[in-house]
């Protein structure tokens, strides 16, 4: 296993990714290393057509455009599938702001597709816990913003008889606990300085953490949901930052006498001012929330949205749009499912003879539907959780 | 705060005192150096006196044979107690084998002394998690040594309306596992290497321990019991081997709003063969095990209870039997209730006129009544747990 996630990936550019902190001296993550660095596998067409052909319907736009790029054992959870066995499905979120922005939703709307796909159990971990330790904000805060992260991941639309959403304030304890306790068993402090970057200045809450997003791998910290299924393998949708959690559940399982939870990993959701890693929850004007109005959405992007077009109609005309770095055309490749569409924007941008102006515009509409979809859904939302 | 309990006490002198080894290269502990070395303060006759006073009946034996020999802040609680204040009282057991000794018991023979003379209330906590991690134990197993400790110590007579009983794999969860984090969040890695000695080599489960045993010292852990009297003061009867725990809770509780737990603390039940410690649980003949037939006691007293009496008759008539090292006479000042027996047979003996033989016969029948009395309760003792 790689220890620290954060060393030099080469000579003279430094990407750190761990849970905590995704930056790179370059600007830009160079995810084929990141696959290298990890020691996961890279979700390629192979394997996208399988589950095309498995599941008799086209893959999500997430697959097919490769936001979701990395695997572990994704391929025997399909085996297991085609065998007619089950499998459920683990993702979370760290409730650390009231609102979500667009790249929060990115795993759940992938995540539901999944669900819908191949209908099956998903549970969903808010760690509260973990925010209060690494935001240092209160325990009341964190089950606060926990509250409200869930009533937003339920407006997802997820198969509410197959989802177990909680957070750990509210869930850690009996089965769950005593799963904890056995991880923590199975590694020691240089494990988790070796994967984790801590040190011994830090905290011991942030060395007991691992465990807890550790436990949801296991079927049998959910007595209530798979009770009698300590078989049942986990596939967990997360962006790739999550992974050195997943390495130690991994690495620990075997030696529990359970199953090694899959992933399937997502790049990141750039930054309405480019790509550059994660965005940012402490600059507002660094992302689109699912609070924003319209008007916010189309203020945001008309005056943030890093543009690869030319800096004169005139080279525009002549040398077309930079699509590498064009941040309106890099959003509508998330959420504009029409591939022909697309691809017309594309080529018609990227030959100059379309304006940075009209891919905006359509990335506004495009935006304020999805947004618009989202208020309503949230607003039908119940105190149920 | 003193660092590592285990650092050498004088030249030539090591002793090691901490929750998982008590040891002496002397052979001897000296009580007095412990309590300079921990920071605790001596349980004196004045303090005794004022027991005695506020509650109008005679100190407890092992406090007026010094059993119970330092304190943290006891008088303080005794303040309260004097302006009509309550508190509550907190101990435990880490259930590392089915049968309790002698030992075992002097802490909950004490707490129950406690609960009857100040009628308050108690919470018992068997950490099976602490011996899953240490001993290397199975969930399952922990749990059954706790469930059977648990009936052991129900049998020891607490008031059942008053006292609250749980294992760590039951109870954790909810406000237990909010205050864990709390406690966790202030006490960093360097921290615990320093008062528990742990090392990068141990597993985080070692290190993720401290605030598990930390939490029940504050009301809020217990919201069933103590809803609203979250300042409620905590007196936690214990022998010091479990004091770092409380040094670093007593430490962490101001910056929580809590308010630090008082300590009542007991010397070491000594082996048998002879005050070296505390008794091995794995020589079952260095111990009387509540479980012991009334043949076994006698031969055990008889084979191995190491004896301050002479050689030879001759020289037990001319020098008397030394009293200091005299295993018998030790345990009779534990268990032998009458204070002008006792103080005869110290004379007698130590005079040379009673012999060996005789004082061992009385401790067979102290402790054989002691232990019959205990089993009688525990045959009692339903699965109402």
């Amino acid at each position: 296993m790689e220890n620290n996630a954060e060393q030099e990936q080469k000579k003279g550019e430094e990407v750190v990714v761990n849970p905590w902190e995704v930056s790179s001296t370059t600007g830009k993550i160079d995810y084929d290393k990141l696959i290298d660095k990890f020691g996961c596998q890279r979700l390629d067409e192979t394997l996208i057509q399988r589950v095309e052909r498995l599941t008799s319907r086209p893959p999500h736009v997430f697959l097919r455009r490769g936001v979701f790029f990395a695997h572990r054992d994704f391929n025997e959870i399909l085996d297991a599938y085609e065998r007619g066995e089950k499998f459920y499905l683990y993702t979370g979120r760290g409730p650390s702001s009231e609102a979500l922005h667009l790249g929060h939703l990115v795993p759940f709307m992938f995540t539901k597709y999944l669900q819908d796909t191949f209908k099956v159990p998903l549970v969903i971990q808010l760690t509260d816990d973990e925010k209060c330790i690494w935001k240092n904000l209160s325990v009341e805060e964190s089950q606060r913003l926990a509250r409200e992260n869930a009533k937003d991941i339920i407006a997802c639309g997820f198969d509410i008889t197959r989802t177990f959403i909680f957070s750990d304030f509210d869930y850690v304890g009996g089965a769950f606990y005593k799963n904890m306790v056995k991880v923590a068993k199975c590694v020691t402090v240089n494990k988790v300085v070796g994967i984790f970057g801590f040190t011994n200045e830090d905290i011991i809450a942030k060395i007991s953490f691992p465990p807890v997003q550790a436990v949801p791998s296991f079927p049998s910290s959910f007595p209530h949901l798979f009770s009698g299924r300590d078989n049942l393998r986990c596939l967990i949708p997360c962006a790739i930052d999550q992974d050195p959690y997943f390495r130690m559940t991994r690495d620990v399982a075997p030696r529990l006498g359970y199953q090694k939870p899959a992933l399937i990993e997502s790049s990141f959701f750039p930054a309405l001012q480019g790509e550059t890693g994660k965005m940012s929850a402490s600059d507002p004007n660094s992302a689109i929330y699912v609070t924003d109005s319209g008007k916010d959405i189309k203020n945001k992007v008309n005056r943030y949205a890093f543009s690869g077009g030319q800096d004169s109609i005139e080279n525009h005309r002549k040398y077309g749009a930079n699509l590498e770095v064009d941040i309106p055309v890099k959003y509508l490749s998330f959420f504009l499912e029409d591939d022909a569409e697309l691809e017309h924007i594309k080529k018609e941008y990227g030959a100059g003879r379309m304006l940075t102006g009209e891919v905006k515009k359509r990335l506004i509409e495009v935006l304020t539907e999805l947004v618009e979809r989202h208020r309503r859904a949230r607003a039908a939302v119940t105190e149920e959780i």
